[in-house]
């Protein structure tokens, strides 16, 4: 991954959401492959030929995301041309950061999937929302 | 906007980057509204009753969003409630971070106005996509 999940920094920053992940580690890719034997990947990188918005993203699928300095082996890449997909950039840009590149892509399969078990709709703690006036 | 753009980790962060910004610095809400009276506004918040992606983004809109510990004012909110826009989250979520949010939100104004003047096929170095099986 490039970090370790036992930095100070990491545990902190993600302190009040640390206990709803559900992490699974692997020894790497090949194990991670032979774990998931029917398992569905796409693969995040700027050197794809796909977009990621025109990809289908079925249900269980998995998201898979280099390392930030790194990024995901090329023989990994060249193996499966059709599932690497990119983010659109300008051509003077390297890449995004890897928080912004899985926030992207997470949103992108949630918006697919009509953001199952998510609330869309918010409060105002010092208003209500029925008392606005709508243009 | 709760940081300041001459700190110094700030610079070093987006180093690469700087050069391609095109920033314009307001005194407030109240100077951003009356040197933008044409402008078409998109507030971003968890109190929001619309979620972000059954919105559609006007040419030169601006998307709004608030500091990281404070987000927007709610009267700001409450005067606009046709434009208040959130990412669907979990309910026990407080908000994702402000850079992952950005990023979210401009992929997806991106998304709808299909990537103008990006790129969306990059290419491998060490070997060539137009060798590869596709499945």
């Amino acid at each position: 991954m490039g970090f370790s999940v036992d930095d100070k920094k990491l545990k902190r920053a993600g302190l009040d959401y640390w206990e709803y992940l559900d992490i699974t580690y692997y020894k790497g890719l090949a194990d991670f492959f032979s774990r998931n034997p029917d398992g569905k990947f796409y693969y995040f990188t700027t050197k794809g030929q796909n977009v990621y918005t025109q990809v289908n993203y079925p249900e269980n699928c998995f998201l898979v995301f280099g390392r930030e300095d790194a990024g995901l082996p090329e023989e990994l890449l060249f193996q499966n041309p059709d599932t690497c997909v990119r983010l659109p950039m300008g051509t003077g840009i390297r890449s995004l950061n890897l928080s912004n590149t899985v926030a992207v892509a997470v949103y992108e399969t949630l918006r697919q999937w009509n953001f199952p078990e998510l609330s869309g709709a918010g409060n105002l703690t010092r208003f209500r929302w029925e008392d606005a006036s709508h243009g």
